[in-house]
């Protein structure tokens, strides 16, 4: 329905997550009527990332050099190792500026559904790293492949490195969540990891 | 706190209507994740839409060459123009198959609260083509700013060609609507725009 080249542009939008016709057809519109200008520089931006951006080969984080920004840096512990899934948690986690670690980026989760298995994701290099590391601590989501992954890491780094403390985060009420709104795993978490006050 | 060329890729999809920090950061890790040739594609079609899209010179619509496919097209009737906001409203009104006259695009709407004026819209030319029709259909949006541009138009072109019939859309409860759900703007027009059966 709409000039060749629009169409195009929406099918282009439609591929980004979350994205269904109708607000592909809004951001296309959009550009649209922007100046040339900031369009020249959207599309230079796209290539950019994919030119300019590596994962680190450390930990596997998105990085613009051979090594990424926390694991170049010396002041940090590089002997615990914080394990997540995508980049998205380790700028989550960096925020708190309570961890003073390292990280391992896996860049996805082990899942039966989506069929990704061990060996899609970087999980070697993590065996490699936690044989000099004090402790691992896995920081998978809480979701049903989060799980998954972490009962898969958890069993393959206490076989491959039994002196490395495993750990994982902790699961229970979020700050401001209300109890009678809680779900009943997350209350049975809350309920069996109870600490004394 | 990403690498930056990432944070420049984040930084420009936050540009788009309704796209905020979270949602820029999904779609710019998805980038990273696809292939090159997709993302250049997509690169691509961004700088074509800026540069082979243009609006048609008889009724504003977005098209590729000086005039649209509708306006080139003899079999529509041209001496019935119907008047809408965006180049979205006419891909609407062509999806029902109803319409068979032709459009004219205002690419916006009269607004105090944003401060878009008359003349910063496709008018002049409206009241140009208004001279040589039958009947001038006014289907801009039932909001505030639809209603004041509806409203000016009609005074405009009843002033200027004063032969036409200018018209406005229907306004009532619309297709599956409840009548305990409507408000009551729609349900006083329903009321009085009512007719018999």
């Amino acid at each position: 329905m709409y000039p060749d080249s629009l169409e195009k542009l929406i099918a282009c939008f439609r591929r980004l997550p979350g994205v269904g016709e109708r607000t592909a057809e809004r951001y296309a519109l959009m550009i649209c009527d922007e100046d040339e200008e900031d369009v020249a520089e959207f599309a230079a931006a796209l290539v950019d990332v994919k030119q300019k951006l590596t994962h680190c080969r450390i930990c596997g984080n998105l990085s613009e050099g051979e090594e990424c920004g926390i694991c170049a840096d010396e002041k940090r512990n590089h002997r615990q190792i914080f394990v997540v899934q995508s980049p998205k948690d380790v700028i989550a986690m960096e925020k708190t500026g309570e961890y003073h670690g390292v990280y391992h980026v896996l860049n996805g989760l082990i899942s039966s559904t989506k069929g990704i298995l061990p060996e899609d994701l970087n999980i070697n290099e993590l065996v490699e790293r936690a044989g000099n590391a004090e402790e691992v601590i896995l920081a998978t989501s809480a979701t049903m492949d989060g799980e998954t992954t972490a009962m898969y890491l958890s069993r393959l780094l206490q076989a491959k490195c039994p002196d490395v403390l495993v750990t994982r985060i902790a699961h229970g009420l979020p700050s401001g969540g209300m109890l009678d709104y809680a779900d009943e795993i997350t209350l049975t978490h809350a309920l069996v990891d109870r600490r004394k006050v």
